[in-house]
């Protein structure tokens, strides 16, 4: 399991079940899901080349699962960078507030699976990177 | 939108953004999703012919999404049945508490999200059909 250099960011195996009748993963709270969820949301049919996220939230918690095929995930705290390669849906990442996050490299079939700590709030978000990283400072 | 006939049960649309870089689809509680979510599993994987759930479940409820390909769910209160395809990112499924449900007719490319209100708890399950109508009367 890759270890990340980014504050607070982990990597969190799933729990799988396979079986004759087909493969289970599943995540919970206290066992690779760390909060209750309020929002989920699922990213496909991206182009190839084009990018998503860009933005960092003040709040917001939240664990992404390539469900189907695979993208890249870049992290940034300010300090240090991480680039996450997401292509099993066996494996999560979580991203703790305060984190500038890019989705970039989905394969044609990819579905990314992003569960969130709470409802949308625009006010939650950071879009520019100057003001991040005065932010964080 | 299909009308169900179980009781409790609804199809409920996903919002759905469509932009050049792709499709972002997403429900929160107060839209589209209707409790927080403490557990959330996918299947994928699974066989032509296989089929999978057939329990119902005390208390918990449950919100499905086919992310990708297709599959059919059959819901039974007891009283009356409903057969829903879901084939659709777009469009999620609820179930509440004491539903007989099971899924089926899985395309080989499916991916099933189950987004759950509690955490796994083996004494919620109800595996047995007959132990089921009588709960229910």
């Amino acid at each position: 399991m890759q270890a990340l250099t980014v504050c607070g960011a982990r990597i969190l195996p799933l729990t799988a079940v396979h079986e004759s009748r087909g493969t289970l993963t599943f995540g919970q709270v206290g066992q690779g899901l760390p909060f209750t969820v309020q929002r989920f949301f699922a990213v496909y049919g991206v182009p190839s080349g084009k990018s998503r996220g860009a933005h960092a939230h003040k709040t917001l918690h939240q664990l992404l699962v390539c469900l189907k095929g695979s993208c890249v995930v870049t992290l940034d705290d300010g300090q240090t960078c991480d680039e996450v390669l997401l292509n099993n849906p066996e494996m999560s990442l979580y991203v703790p507030p305060m984190i500038w996050a890019e989705q970039h490299h989905y394969s044609a079939d990819a579905v990314l699976l992003i569960l969130a700590s709470d409802i949308y709030r625009e006010d939650d978000y950071i879009r520019d990177y100057d003001q991040f990283t005065t932010a964080i400072k």
